[in-house]
């Protein structure tokens, strides 16, 4: 990944104190004191522009939602549209996400977000996927019984890949579409990247694991 | 499906009463007395000309194979190449899918092939597909403990239809690929309807879907 650096991001970044929390692991077990209501939490993960996101908490005020990006650059992007909005029910963490175990305990999220993450195309490469089983295993010990991970992407093998990462930890398939844009599965918010490859005639591929109840 | 009749090929069917068993219903249950030996029994749902149940019969001896069928022009070549091999392992049934409840027990069988079933595309139709739950409801019942449904087809429509159908009956799917004959999915045997597509250009989808044990 080329990260091209603008000069005064990060300044720029951390002046939003209301839209970023920087202390993220401080919060571990404890986010849903983090915000004004106490709701179910939603966590988008490399959450880039923050379109999807920021579209999210608008439309559904009762959710509390969790963008998670590295890049600075594009998460001030993010942060200012959070700000535009003046919206109460998100945050975003300036945050890698191959330590996520530091700032999520088991069971207090309610929902993930993974929209056309790094395909990492090579096989040697396969471990950094974000939909990997390694980070599967992590997402599902943090969500609540019967809590979600909603997937889409572009890219054709990395869906492949991705639908059976998630039966091998056993999440639920559910609402699996090869083509999102001309399917019948709800579609409520779009990302930067969907929109972008959309345009070109793209076909979008998404799904979603649950992660269900075994022992009744 | 338009139905040529070939005249004769009733008859020539019912004369080779080695192959073609036609009083399934009795053998509800007691499957493993109907083979020379007692092993574990594979069943091939539209088998066709049978190139595909053949071949595996032939490679595997220590697997008894049944083949089920309702054309009784088609019927007759996989019957003809079970004779011509001189298979012991193999027993096709001229017999109506629908009905497969009337013929198999709970647990006697190890595994389902289902392979290129007619797509039925038009939603109205989505019953009639042999991966609707409703039919996957009936095998997973006839199947043991890890028992297996192994799914071909050329239809992405019907792929993506049934991925959803697998997962809703709680089958855990395994080794989905998108395009067969180019993944490291392993490919024992091809059906004449594969060859005829993948020589065409046609990726072929595949995927498994186990029966898991939720009681331990
Ligand atoms: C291809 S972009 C997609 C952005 C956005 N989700 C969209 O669909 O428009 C992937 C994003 O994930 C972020 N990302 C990749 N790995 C990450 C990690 N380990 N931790 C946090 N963010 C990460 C990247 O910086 C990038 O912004
Ligand atoms: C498209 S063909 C595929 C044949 C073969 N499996 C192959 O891949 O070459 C589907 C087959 O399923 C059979 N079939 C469809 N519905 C059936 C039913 N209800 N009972 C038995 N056979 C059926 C058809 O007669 C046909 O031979």
């Amino acid at each position: 990944m080329r990260r091209r650096k603008k000069p005064g991001s990060k300044e720029k970044l951390l002046s939003y104190e209301r839209y970023l929390c920087t202390e993220p692991e401080k919060y571990k077990g404890n986010w849903n004191k983090y915000f004004v209501e106490k709701n179910p939490i939603h966590v988008e993960l490399g959450t880039g522009r923050g379109q999807f996101l920021s579209t999210l908490a608008e439309m559904n005020p009762n959710i509390n939602y969790i963008g998670i990006e590295i890049k600075e650059e594009v998460l001030l992007k993010a942060v200012e549209k959070a700000d535009t909005k003046q919206l109460k029910n998100i945050v975003f963490l300036w945050y890698d996400i191959n330590k996520i175990e530091n700032i999520f305990a088991a069971g207090e999220l309610n929902r993930f977000y993974i929209n056309f993450c790094d395909p990492w195309p090579k096989k040697r490469w396969a471990k950094r996927r974000l939909t990997h089983r390694s980070f599967l295993e992590k997402y599902k010990y943090m969500l609540i019984k019967d809590g979600e991970i909603h997937f889409k992407t572009d890219n054709e093998k990395l869906f492949e890949f991705s639908l059976n990462e998630f039966s091998f930890v056993d999440l639920r398939l559910k609402s699996i579409t090869f083509d999102l844009h001309h399917s019948e599965v709800e579609n409520a918010a779009t990302t930067e990247y969907e929109d972008k490859f959309s345009a070109m005639g793209m076909k979008i591929y998404r799904c979603e694991g649950i992660k269900i109840d075994r022992s009744s």
